[in-house]
């Protein structure tokens, strides 16, 4: 038995998407971009693929562009968005709890003059709406929040966010990262007044190496990789054939099971929680449990316990689960998330993430739970902790 | 029978790079940055693959970067290298037959202040090394040169240009577009003395949306992109591990194959341009064909003929071939490369680009010469040309 609950690091793929991948592979293999038949069946193919994930996003395919991941989306959405706004203002806003690949780009944004709002949240990660809506200047140009936090799993408030910013003369950019929300909470774009949203394959049993930028029609956005001009323009490089096939499926899975698997995740999300807290004491959880929460993700301090040992503990059993992000797990440092949510040093030191997946079971959460009692109060003895 | 001669803008896959990454989806499916062991076991596969290239190319195992293809490295080589070096110079170098991927990227530097030399090409696609060596300034901070150019491939004279950048004082960073190149001349950087090299898996009959950048110890070079810091900090963004390991399997086929595949190759092309001037009138060789030239590449100009409509007759035929390169295809103006090198208007518009894979084989050039002669007469009759 291997019980792997570190879905939100990166999920295994769905065998409807190896399938994808490795027919485009073996029969889809030309070069879209070709003149002759072999570049036209591909087109189409992909086109089907824009829409499959258009429509599980209730966007327009037209408004969806591929990238190599999360990561170039949220820089793309960014750095595209101010190149293409640069009269607009000098303002930009984000939270501080967001992935690096949101926070080093504001950071970098600050050297080249712009001026950033990143905003606190409380202790269960949750931005404050009030404070958002004092944040805003006549030359705030763009926004940026993470829809669903990675670590914690917070859901910020963004229909409240659209609903400030609709009506303000120089209307901001909005741009959310939904790499950890897409396929865990319903998203319906057409009632989302979002502009730009990133989202990533392999975190919905889609494949590694490709991502996706929802750009609202109207929206201005420049390019920031320089080339062929494919994606009509935005995102040169030839395109990631197989990748985006097999991210059009995994959307498409999306779309069809959302509902059973926002389910089924919550389900043993509850259960776990409550069996870690009848079964294990000095423990906090960190972040909202039920309202404002996503379903995939409990974030959980032992206290008293170095996270890190407690990892490689459970790995003995065949239990995978993390500390923080895993970009962010080798830096040896406390997670900017936990500690922005006020957390005290033993509750970062000691804090895990269990992040589920629709295939996990409630037999892989009983099991999990019976180790991870035995794990701790060794571990604990040990330290003479008990 | 499908004769595939379109290999310069995608190759089919190899079956042993489609395993790696099937493997690779289903059993490490990891993130290789997690602590545990599915993101250790992972590292080391990524660590494998990283040898496999740099072995292939007589690098470093630390000097391989993984981006998400050609367009990514050469955008990263340039705009990374300069970001690293900003108070070095103001001055840098091209070709004026270089690919989109560098030439519009150099396009955007002289907005931002960079003075640009771009290098004429005689009739056969090739630079002028004492042009090369006035256009040299004592700031000039890079040089960006294609090895292998992907319409007609000519063949630059890297190692003079190495020769003459050795002893200046200060050496500008030599950056070399070897996507073309790689795996049909055979490279040593050991021997040869660029500092930055871009490779693309899917050139190689490896996957596509993965790519690498060769980067010599000690070069400095920024990131261009901003996130969890993978790739040492060079490139963020969860790796594309399938990608990765595909193009490792793919790069040590290279290594293995690479002196019976130059063979293979440049005798179908010998076959095929002289079965084509036996059998054909009014043609014309665009770029040397033996001398300074790759093995894979012919481009041939059918006088009087539009080179859209023989594609499209050709692939009646189950022959797949090009115009200019698939990335401009679709933009209807004539090649630049073509250009440069003189072409009357009349051989622009009659280019078609075969491109052969050591896959390819005699029997298919026999085919593809016969329907040639067939498709081209015909066409001729139709517009009254004899």
């Amino acid at each position: 038995m291997e019980i792997y609950l570190d879905n939100s690091a990166t999920t295994k793929p769905k065998e409807e998407v190896i399938d994808i991948m490795v027919k485009s592979m073996k029969e889809y293999y030309g070069n879209p971009s070709s003149l002759h038949r072999k570049g036209v069946e591909i087109e189409k193919l992909i086109k089907k693929a824009r829409k499959q994930i258009s429509k599980a996003l209730g966007a327009d395919e037209g408004e969806i562009y591929f990238t190599s991941g999360g990561t170039e989306s949220n820089n793309l959405a960014i750095l595209g968005a101010l190149k293409g706004n640069k009269r607009k203002g000098k303002h930009i806003i984000t939270t501080k709890i967001e992935h690096p690949s949101v926070l080093n780009v504001f950071n970098s944004l600050e050297e080249d003059g712009y001026e950033v709002s990143y905003l606190n949240v409380d202790k269960n990660g949750l931005i404050d709406i009030n404070d958002f809506e004092k944040s805003l200047r006549e030359d705030t140009v763009l926004i940026s929040i993470m829809y669903v936090n990675n670590e914690v799993g917070t859901i910020q408030p963004i229909p409240e966010i659209t609903k400030i910013i609709k009506n303000r003369k120089n209307k901001p950019i909005l741009h959310i990262d939904a790499v950890q929300a897409f396929g865990k909470i319903k998203i319906n774009l057409r009632k989302l007044k979002v502009d730009l949203m990133s989202i990533s394959g392999h975190k919905i049993s889609g494949p590694k190496g490709i991502g996706a930028l929802y750009v609202r029609r109207g929206t201005k956005i420049n390019s920031i990789v320089f080339g062929g001009n494919q994606e009509l323009g935005l995102r040169s490089g030839t395109e990631n054939v197989p990748g985006i096939l097999g991210l059009g499926v995994a959307a498409d899975l999306v779309k069809k099971n959302i509902d059973s698997n926002i389910e089924k995740m919550k389900g043993l999300k509850m259960k776990l929680a409550k069996e870690i807290g009848e079964n294990l004491e000095e423990i906090k959880i960190n972040g909202d449990i039920d309202e404002n929460s996503a379903p995939h993700i409990l974030n959980i301090s032992f206290k008293g316990i170095r996270g890190e040992v407690l990892i490689h503990t459970l790995e003995q059993k065949n239990i995978y689960v993390s500390t923080g992000s895993a970009c962010s797990s080798k830096k040896k440092t406390f997670s900017h998330v936990l500690k922005e949510m006020g957390l005290e040093n033993d509750e970062m030191e000691g804090a895990i993430r269990f992040s589920l997946s629709p295939e996990n079971t409630e037999e892989e959460i009983d099991y999990t739970v019976e180790n991870l009692k035995k794990s701790v109060e060794d571990l604990r003895k040990v330290i003479g902790r008990r």
